[in-house]
């Protein structure tokens, strides 16, 4: 996925206003030395890698949380990023057999192959029924 | 800050398009019942919060991540949010004595007074030098 300038802009007017995300001259003089995505624009870029290539839209049913974020390097004007995601738990609701909950940790990753942000989330997802074959 | 139906839907078209967050009457059939907004969007609104009456520009340095996100309950057009921030820790770094690290405990509230979102957010922050004045 791209990161472009004016998304990182507008994204930040409206969000998160901070001097290093919204004015590329005054980023030039911050610690960042040049504008950087916000790091909730990039969550929102993963999130929506996550919905292309990742969740079902038929058994997704929303998130209850994260576990930890970090931010690890500046996302950048032209970078490409890209998803690694892992699945480290999958556990059926006590209360609901039909659903369960999945902690996947995703890693989000520039055209560099450096990690720049590692996000822990859950997904609660509904269930294939018990005994049910896979594309049943 | 005012939740809107359009915004939730643009938001969540660009990054976020799960049927509950961009179709409101998929949404209807789904568990939420309605539209809600992507929780990553609450996260962007709750920042914007943040920076617009918490962190101070001369000395926010930026975030390296999050130590945990609960979304409690959907939030929904016509919702109105505000935010109850305490700083749990306030610690010096080691490093680099003209700056620390912020953690504070974020909760986002909605008109009933429910807590909708809790973060558990940490801040780059500058230091005032040792012995200054408040204001000096």
């Amino acid at each position: 996925m791209a990161v472009d300038e004016r998304e990182i802009v507008a994204f930040a007017r409206r969000y998160d206003p901070q001097l290093f995300h919204v004015d590329p001259e005054a980023a030039e003089r911050s610690a960042f030395g040049g504008l950087v995505a916000s790091g909730w624009h990039t969550t929102a870029m993963m999130m929506r890698m996550l919905v292309d290539h990742f969740l079902s839209p038929a058994s997704s049913l929303g998130s209850p949380g994260v576990d930890e974020i970090r931010w690890l390097l500046p996302v950048r004007p032209g970078d490409v990023l890209s998803l690694r995601a892992t699945v480290a738990e999958a556990r059926p609701s006590r209360r609901r057999p039909d659903r369960g909950t999945v902690h996947a940790r995703v890693e989000t990753v520039n055209q560099d192959g450096r990690v720049v942000m590692t996000v822990n989330l859950m997904f609660l997802a509904r269930r294939r029924e018990a005994g049910a074959q896979p594309g049943a």
